[in-house]
């Protein structure tokens, strides 16, 4: 319903598997602790991550060059200029996934959850202002709403902790929510600067950098540990599905940037969100909130207002 | 910041002293009760409100015709064309608040007010129906945020049973709902039928009615107790209070009515009901909670799209 562009049907799945993949992904890294801290080095999985991504799409590329040959949107091959600007989300994206494993140290999972709903601001600034798209005052309208409404949607009866949070945890969590969104804003202007060019192939280029710089952050940060415990020192199973959901998840993202914009992602993983609660309740018997009906509500009419706020063109 | 009329700034305390009275009546017919059910008639209470109010709107018109002298907009006299339609929200109000004492049978005081949110829908669906004003697509918009805003903003830790009331406590609760929104709508296609026409008279005769209402209820129901115990049976300082309350806040809806509308009403006690809350924590130390963060912010996006869907005249 939000997707616009050359493979709508496509990209509704792959962003409906977007928000499932997001939604296990605070779950898993708190599960993939031992007594209160993490036994194996962060920045390996962060590493592996980016190297799982970019493998990824060198398999989808393989297919491509079997089936279409190679030509000049996908080969891999490329100019300084094109791939000059991709340090800098790879960079975003780096600190960003790093702190995500801090602040569990001033907020528990459910307290992120809600702190994570800052990123839906942070995006409609952050869009406004780099990417120069206007929204119009009925839009910012409905934007605040989707913020309150998703936030609203998630409370239950420990939510108020989150206002206890300490000041480094709230400086952290707006910090994320900044990097999140100036991450994801620069990513869709890069990707769409060359719309008929290979997703995969900018992909590549994208997750080579990353690749980079989490090999870097390795050697600042944990290059004794590797060293004297080896590389996949406390891994799990957990840690294992967990670095697989974020590379799956990375993937998804880079799509909708591709095909749609940051707002549509920002809905659609909204409006998922809820869509993933319901079904719970139906597979899994959990009952529904009052508090979440209250929040449907408020996005439901949000995503009305964001289509009939539309600035005339 | 709502009121437009004649009066503004006397219906601004007017709507502020209808919110803190509103927001006390739950309290106060809870409290009224004694071991879970009431001691007094509660038909000779309804009747002593419509009494008290009657009083209190000749009182006022004594001062008026001792300043202005009596003239054509103040005399008490009528004829039957403008009182043939004060009988109707008479007859509205009168089985509303007869209502009012049962609900708690189905739900508690804050289940109560929860529901009663639910007013805030039916007065704009029958304020489009009845007095025929369109409200823009955007401002209905804002008037289901509205709902959704004010109920956020009052959920604590026990409302989720409210969603387990019973089927007829969800009955009572739309029916209030659509009684009063009925009765607020009638009455004010009554009261502004004639602009010049003084307020207190225009009370007096919907309250004469009342009076009259009230009488037939108490022969109907509660005949036998008056006759056996007495008409003031079972009162406390508690239901004089409650008297009282509903007496003052009969007259301040009565004046909003008068120079502003129902929808100025809803608005501006649903703000009111904010702004008591934040001036209940500065006074007594209350902690705010983030379901009322989320649901002020609401309703202030509310009322900023009722004023930016305006329709264009």
């Amino acid at each position: 319903m939000f997707l616009q562009g050359n493979r709508p049907s496509g990209n509704a799945i792959v962003t409906v598997a977007l928000t499932f993949l997001t939604s296990s992904q605070a779950i898993l890294i708190v599960w993939s602790k031992r007594a209160g801290k993490y036994e194996y080095s962060v920045t390996t999985a962060n590493f592996l991550v980016e190297t799982l991504k970019c493998a990824l799409s060198l398999a989808a590329l393989a297919r491509i060059w079997k089936s279409e040959g190679v030509t000049e949107d996908n080969r891999l091959s490329t100019t300084l200029d094109e791939v000059i600007v991709y340090p800098i989300p790879a960079l975003l994206y780096l600190v960003k996934n790093l702190l995500q494993y801090y602040i569990f140290a001033y907020v528990d999972a459910p307290g992120y959850q809600i702190l994570k709903n800052l990123n839906i601001i942070s995006t409609g600034v952050l869009y406004r202002i780099i990417l120069k798209k206007k929204l119009s005052d009925i839009q910012w309208a409905a934007f605040i709403l989707l913020c309150a409404g998703c936030t609203t949607a998630q409370l239950n009866s420990r939510s108020d902790h989150v206002l206890q949070t300490s000041l480094p945890g709230w400086i952290m969590a707006i910090v994320m929510a900044l990097l999140s969104g100036f991450a994801g804003v620069y990513t869709e202007a890069i990707i769409k600067k060359r719309p008929s060019r290979n997703i995969n192939v900018q992909n590549f280029w994208l997750y080579i950098f990353g690749m980079t710089f989490s090999a870097i952050a390795i050697l600042i940060q944990d290059f004794d540990a590797v060293m004297n415990k080896g590389f996949f020192h406390g891994y799990s199973i957990i840690t294992t599905l967990m670095i697989l959901n974020h590379a799956l998840s990375g993937i998804a993202v880079s799509m909708v940037m591709k095909y749609a914009d940051n707002i549509v992602k920002v809905y659609s993983t909204s409006v998922a969100m809820l869509l993933t609660a319901v079904v719970s309740v139906l597979l899994f018997g959990f009952n529904l909130t009052l508090a979440f009906f209250l929040g449907a509500t408020v996005v439901s009419v949000s995503v009305y207002l964001h289509s009939a706020g539309k600035l005339q063109r």
